[in-house]
């Protein structure tokens, strides 16, 4: 019996988490993508439209992370179908929050369950992943992860691609203040370092490590310590307005740790509970409105469920 | 009432393991410095006699990392008192598996038991460390750091001393491959690059990443994967003779991992269980005899006590 339509959910998500540049992400509630999806008698992959992204993107599959996914997906299953998609926006873009990765997401959880669910989670990340190579020039999986898994994840490799999921301590929330401006990924990526100090690296994977002895043992303050970054956050903090100010404001809100969300320009505060965050959240952008520059602020606990069928 | 006599044994390490260049630690079973300490009315530090160096150690307290650790720990605690010190070496020296580490592990756990017991472990770690200074140019922690609290540790970070302990797998044993030749510390640590690529760092701690998420999960597959090593292991290897054939010997015989033993220029393979790691050293040492080249074997459970008092 063929199923005839899906919407799901997406949650948008942090990548990095500071030390962990380029293989820790973490999904969070309340933002994502929302996509409908129906086989169609035509027989290729049509966007038929994309809302909240003020006209922004294309609906040319081709050129969408959601169709590039999908059509890797179908490529794989040896599936010979026509599929319709209705995409909803319901987070901003080039935030760095993982929008590419949520419409990736969302295109092959909605896929896979109309087909009868041919692949696993895990196995979906993969296809996932290859809509990346469209958003950001390779294909990353530090936020297709999360979005798809939920929780924190910690992507080993990703050739062949190795996903781990890691424990999430119950009290976690983030607060992250959107700063209403452009950093294109690769403008972001462009700011790093080709080579860094052997020194740097070691520092850098002694606080990966130990972000994950943190989360399992459940010991917050260390995993606020560990997220210390010593390669990404300096190469790239300086292209956010007060980027400095913003995170000694977390700080002395009681966050704990405060870094850049992906590759920004969002910036995000790790708290032990939902009134932090709130707390922290307010001293963030408190930094921005004395200035006078446009943000929007998010406060969230970790999305442990990631991408789910929210309609059949 | 003072106590008058002690002896401690502190065992042989492994730093290192792989991916986690100077950052992880793992102490062995058998192998590891005795040293019988008392005070004296004479008021300084005498090292009265050391066995089983070959005589290649200084007596000269300035000169060894026991006296170095021990002037340390006795000038913070204002502790001006003499003590007598006998070092039998029960390991072998300048081999990769921190025989100066041992020496300043035993040491300031005999004198901390000498004096009532000022310190923790945690904190004697900090003071074996600077016995490390004289050894190796630089105050690492190691190999102190699972000499004294045994098991498997993870130094976050040196300045301020950060060390975790972490959990150890039952079934983990290690065979340690020990090729009789020189290869000082100094020269091994000027192979290693002062830049890494950023690509080849991302993969490191995403590796040092998994390999403390392989070990609260006890998934002992993950923890060999995760060992690999794109910084240290590449850049030394070349010194030591035969070593990637060894490796190749090792993981054929069914090793988790093989890689060097700290700054080499022993060769360690994890393995899963005792009689795993006997054929595995086996395999290793036939690749040396083959080519008769001179080696000694040892296959050893991890050590989980650290430093212990072994008469008083």
């Amino acid at each position: 019996m063929p199923k005839t339509s899906v919407t799901v959910f997406a949650p948008a998500t942090v990548a990095n988490l500071g030390s962990g540049f380029d293989v820790f992400g973490l999904a969070i509630s309340g933002l994502g993508d929302s996509l409908r999806m129906e086989p169609n008698t035509y027989g290729g992959i049509r966007i038929r439209s994309i809302k909240g992204d003020d006209g922004k993107l294309s609906t040319d599959p081709e050129q969408n992370t959601a169709g590039v996914a999908l059509m890797a997906l179908l490529e794989h299953l040896g599936v010979n179908r026509g599929f319709d998609l209705w995409l909803t926006k319901k987070m901003p873009m080039g935030s760095g929050m993982g929008s590419s990765a949520a419409s990736a997401a969302a295109a092959v959880v909605a896929a896979n369950h109309l087909l009868g669910s041919p692949c696993s989670k895990e196995e979906l990340v993969y296809w996932a992943m290859q809509g990346e190579r469209i958003a950001s020039g390779a294909a990353h999986a530090d936020n297709v992860a999360p979005s798809i898994l939920g929780g924190i994840t910690l992507v080993r490799t990703t050739d062949p691609l190795e996903v781990l999921r890691l424990p999430v301590p119950s009290r976690l929330h983030v607060a992250i203040l959107h700063p209403h401006l452009e950093l294109p990924t690769s403008e972001s990526r462009k700011a790093l370092p080709r080579q860094i100090p052997l020194s740097d690296a070691v520092r850098q994977w002694a606080n990966t490590a130990s972000l994950v002895a943190g989360l399992y043992a459940k010991d917050l303050s260390l995993i606020g310590r560990a997220m210390e970054d010593r390669v990404a956050e300096p190469a790239r903090g300086p292209l956010i307005p007060d980027f400095a100010k913003v995170k000694s404001a977390a700080l002395d809100a009681g966050a704990l740790a405060c870094t850049i969300s992906g590759a920004g320009p969002s910036i995000v505060a790790l708290c032990s509970s939902r009134p932090q965050a709130d707390r922290v959240g307010a001293a963030m952008r408190e930094v921005y409105l004395e200035k006078n520059l446009s943000c929007s602020l998010y406060v969230s606990a970790v999305n442990r469920k990631g991408t789910v069928i929210t309609k059949r």
